[in-house]
C-alpha cells in the first residue's frame, strides 16, 4: 500500500513536471530552463511546505529520485514535443488533477505529523498541491494561473478537510487518503468539464 | 502591554491583508487569489523572516489567528468594494504606515532575541516590514512598490535603528518600542504628505 | 589559503551585487531598492541553498562582512555611473564568471559536509553559482536570463562534476577547488567569447 503511494506521487512529479516543461516551451528557454522550471514545478510545493514547516531534509534531498523523475519527465516532454506535435490537452489535464490530489493528501499528512492544527494544515495541503505551479509561473512571469482560472485550489481544500474529517472516523488509513483524493480529483474534473469558476473580484487600476 | 502588542500585530496583518486584497482586485483575481494575496501580504514578510533565521513554527502556525484576520480582513475588503464603492485612500495609508511600524520594531526585537548582531537585527526588520508587499509584488507581476515609491524602507530602517539605540539606554520596554514605531510612522507620514522620494537611479536598457 | 577562498567569497559577493544594482538601474528604481537588489543578487543563491538545507545561522548572518561588501558594491556602482558615464561590460562578464566559479565551488563544498548525494550536491552548487541571478530577475519582473542566454548553468554543473569527481583523488583540498573553478571559468569564458547556447525549446503560446 505504502509502495503505492510512492509510485503515486512520483506519478505526481512527472506530470506537474510535464507542466513545467511545456510552460518553458511557450517562453522559449533553452533546455536547462525546461529542466530548472520542470523541477521547480514538480518539487517547489513539497520544498516551499517543508521550509516553512522547518522539515529537514526535504523529500528530493533526502531521495534522488524525485529529481530522476522529474528531469526524465522534462527531457521526454520536449522529445515528444518534437517528434509529434501534438499535445493531449486533456490528458495533461487529467494527470494534473490526479497529481494534484496526491500532493494535496501527502501534504496534509505531513502536516498532521507535525502536530499542526486543523486549519494550518489545510493550508499545508494547498501549499503542497498548488506551490510548484505559483512558482512556475512566477518564475515565467505571469501571474499565476491559479488565482485566475476555474476551480483548482478549492478542489484542495475540499480535498483536505474531508481527509481531517475522515481520520476522525475509525477508518483505515489508506481508505482516508483514497477517498480525500477522490474528492480533489471529482472536484477538478467537474470544473473542468463545466468550466466553473470562482466569482472574480475586479477593480480598476487607478494609478 | 503584552496586550497590546498583540493587539497592534493583528492590526497590521489586517492593514496589510487589505493591501493584498485591493491588488489582487486590480489583477481580476478570483475570490481564491484574493484570499492568497491577501495571506501573503499580511504575513509574509514574518515568514520570510522566520525562515531565513530558522525560526520554528512561525507565528502564524503556531496560532491560528493570524490566518484568520488575514482572511476576515480579505473577505471584509471584497463586500466593502462591492457595497461602498469609494475606498478611503488616505486612510488605508494612514493604517499601512501603522502595520508597517509595528512589523519593523517587532521584526528587529525576534532578530535580538536569536542574538543578531545589530546589523543584522535591522535587515530582519526590514524584511519583516515590507517582506509581505514585495511577495505580494511579485505574484502580481509588478516591480515592488516599495523600491521606486516615496521613502517607505528608509522609515523602517530608522525606526530599527532607534530601537537598537534606546534599548541601550534604562528604558522600560514598552516606551523603546512605542518610540520606535513613532520614529517610523511619522517618516512614512511626512514622505506621504510632502511626496518625499529617494533619488532614483536611471541607467538605459542597452539589451 | 582558507584566507584566499575567503577573499574570493567577498569578490563573487561585490561582483554580483554590482550586476545587480546595473539591473536595478535598468528598471529606475530608487537608492534603496539598488541596495536591496544588489544583496539579493548577491547572496541570495547562498541563503536559498542554507534555507532549503536547514543550515543555519545562513552566512551573512554570521558575519556582518557580507552584506557590507554588497552594500559598498552597490553604492559604489552607483558613483562609478554616475561619473564615469561608461561601464566596461567584458571586464564585468569576466568578474562575473570568476564569482559564478567561487560560488558553484563552495556550494558544493557546503552540500558535501551535510552528507548530501552526489546529484544533489551538484543541485546545491548550481543554485549557489545562479540563484542569486534568478532572484534578481523575478523580482525585476524579467523571466531569468540564464534560462535563456548563453551557456551558463552548464558551465556550474561541469564544475561541480569535476569537483565531486577530483575529491575521489588523493589531491590536496585547495588544487580540487581551484580545478573545479578553473573548469566553471574556462566553460564561461568559452561561452561568451564564441556566443554558444544551449539548444531553445520553442512552443507556441495556444492561449
Amino acid at each position: 500500500m505504502e509502495k503505492l503511494f510512492y509510485l503515486s506521487d512520483l506519478f505526481g512529479v512527472a506530470v506537474f513536471a510535464i507542466t513545467g516543461a511545456l510552460m518553458a516551451g511557450r517562453k522559449s528557454m533553452d533546455l536547462f530552463g525546461v529542466l530548472v522550471i520542470a523541477i521547480i514545478t514538480a518539487l517547489g510545493g513539497g520544498t516551499l511546505r517543508d521550509v516553512i514547516l522547518g522539515n529537514h531534509p526535504v523529500s528530493w534531498i533526502r531521495d534522488d529520485t524525485y529529481i530522476l523523475v522529474a528531469s526524465l519527465a522534462a527531457v521526454g516532454t520536449v522529445l515528444w514535443v518534437r517528434l509529434t506535435r501534438p499535445i493531449n490537452e486533456t490528458g495533461l489535464l487529467l494527470a494534473d488533477a490526479f497529481g494534484l490530489a496526491v500532493f494535496t493528501v501527502y501534504g496534509t499528512e505531513v502536516a498532521l505529523q507535525h502536530n499542526l492544527q486543523p486549519g494550518t494544515a489545510v493550508i499545508m495541503g494547498v501549499i503542497t498541491g498548488v506551490g510548484g505551479g505559483v512558482l512556475r509561473d512566477i518564475i515565467c512571469n505571469e501571474v499565476p494561473l491559479i488565482f485566475q482560472k476555474e476551480i483548482y485550489a478549492i478542489a484542495c481544500i475540499a480535498g483536505s478537510l474531508v481527509f481531517l474529517a475522515l481520520r476522525e472516523l475509525a477508518l483505515p488509513d489508506w481508505l482516508v487518503s483514497a477517498a480525500a483524493m477522490l474528492v480533489v480529483l471529482l472536484i477538478r474534473l467537474a470544473a473542468i468539464h463545466w468550466r466553473l469558476s470562482l466569482p472574480r473580484f475586479h477593480l480598476l487600476d487607478r494609478d
